[in-house]
């Protein structure tokens, strides 16, 4: 199975409004609420497509209760390490009228030394079984900077091969770890290498240590960079629809390609555009549109 | 004591951003969260400025713990009638750039008709030592537009003073009831009555049958409307600050009056617009600027 690792999870909250007015009252409904967190969306996606796919994260407090009913009513096999800050909420207003949502995302609470130690050891034992191993978003406050090079490490021991969407310092210990690939989109890429070309940027990580860095370009599709060649794909025309989860389904199928042995550059920017555009035109991050393995047939490559 | 009614209480969450942008994505830090409802608002005002409230309302779910830790901390009295729906929320954005706060207000669960039951029985129990009863706010869906009415009738059986703060139907019926005072503000009286000018709406609800009508007019201050006259006051300038909870600040002036005694509807409307005024000072909802009692004499009366 592919084991992904989400140390800074959410439940994710979503009002919808007729308008959004600010400075107004709005009445809203209770809103959905859903186990949320980029390495969960990207174990969901697995398990659409057939993988096996298997989430550590943690939980606490009620929120984390509400977590584990959420990941359990979705028969995601997973892993919860209790923690005693409770799991944060992230709150979407989404103006149904124009379609645009507007996030505001808690940064979420620290980890203990005795909780990072107890998901550090989760990790190592999960590893064992594992065909590869995924790091995904954002680290609590607090958290050692290592804690994404430390999974690439894990894997490296065990073999397998591993995959890192961050940004900033751990993103950059990742690469410096020999991460197999790096995800960051465009601006993530930017802010933490402090280059603005992306494919500049990429280098910046491959020289620091990593094999390839694929940076999303939103509309304008992927770039995969490796220390020899640079190979893009887009969709011929924009999409519109739910971004969120764009990003954790390339992730996705880049882990499910390179736990099959598939490890092309060229192939992999192929099959994470494709699952990333599918994302975009599903209803919910962690979803594709069922029509995905058609997808890669329609893309414009480079 | 006097008693409040809160049928439909709310856990308050407030977000802070440096600027509110439709669209983005805004990092936050977890949100202040408390117990929120008109009810609960008008009973920390009473205890506030020396008088003894006693808060009932209802509470379900994970959310209902966190509001009765919350009441608890606050050490105002008060009983909570579990019910099985979660207690909803109600988020505020504040925008510390420009100072506008946007709220989305969930509606809140509806009850069994063994909890309208339990909430009735506990209203007349402790009607018993009661010298005002206050019924304020929102009623959950599925509410009977009866309940506040039936508040009226509980007070009057005691020969205790009641003040109803609602909008619609229940307001209408309370009126019919024979509610001693009705505080709607402006917009809520003529969403009622269907009558824009504000005393001629509240001559709408005498006509029903209430006694007095308290209008809130926002920077114009408020009006007190008896079969016999229309009193007014307001400041001599418009506050800047935290409007919410300050019609509540005037339900907890109005009943605090009425149970010393004093019913005159002028000295109602003063009271009413200065403690209406020192709540739009005060930092929280349910809380008075501690000048309160120096307001009275800066009003501007007609």
């Amino acid at each position: 199975m592919i084991l992904t690792v989400t140390p800074n999870p959410a439940i994710d909250l979503t009002y919808r409004v007729t308008a959004l007015e600010p400075g107004e009252t709005h009445r809203v409904a209770a809103p959905a609420a859903r186990a949320g967190g980029k390495g969960l969306n990207v174990a969901r996606v697995i398990a659409q497509t057939g993988g096996a796919a298997f989430a550590l994260t943690t939980a606490g407090g009620a929120p984390g209760l509400r977590l584990a009913d959420d990941l359990e009513a979705s028969g995601l096999p997973s892993e919860l390490v209790p923690v005693s800050a409770p799991t944060r909420s992230s709150v979407a207003i989404v103006d149904e009228g124009s379609g645009v949502t507007t996030i505001f995302n808690e940064i979420g609470g620290a980890l203990s030394p005795a909780e990072w130690r107890a998901l550090g050891e989760a990790v190592e034992r999960l590893a064992v079984p594992a065909t590869a191993l995924v790091g995904s978003g954002s680290l609590p406050p607090g958290a050692p900077d290592s804690f994404y090079a430390e999974l690439v490490e894990v894997a490296r021991r065990r073999g397998i091969p591993s995959v890192i969407d961050a940004t900033g310092l751990p993103l950059l210990a990742a690469a410096e770890a020999g991460a197999d690939v790096l995800k960051p989109n465009r601006r993530e890429l930017a802010d933490t290498v402090g280059i603005d070309d992306p494919v500049a940027g990429a280098r910046a990580l491959l020289a620091a240590g990593a094999r390839l860095v694929l940076v999303s370009l939103g509309a304008e599709g992927m770039l995969a960079v490796s220390a020899t060649e640079v190979s893009g794909a887009r969709l011929p025309q924009p999409l519109a629809g739910n971004a969120t989860g764009a990003g954790d389904a390339a992730v996705a199928a880049v882990a499910t390609s390179l736990a099959a042995g598939i490890d092309d550059p060229a192939l992999l920017v192929r099959r994470a555009t494709a699952w990333s555009a599918a994302a975009v035109l599903a209803p919910l991050a962690g979803e594709l549109d069922p029509a995905y393995p058609e997808y890669e047939a329609r893309l414009v490559l480079s």
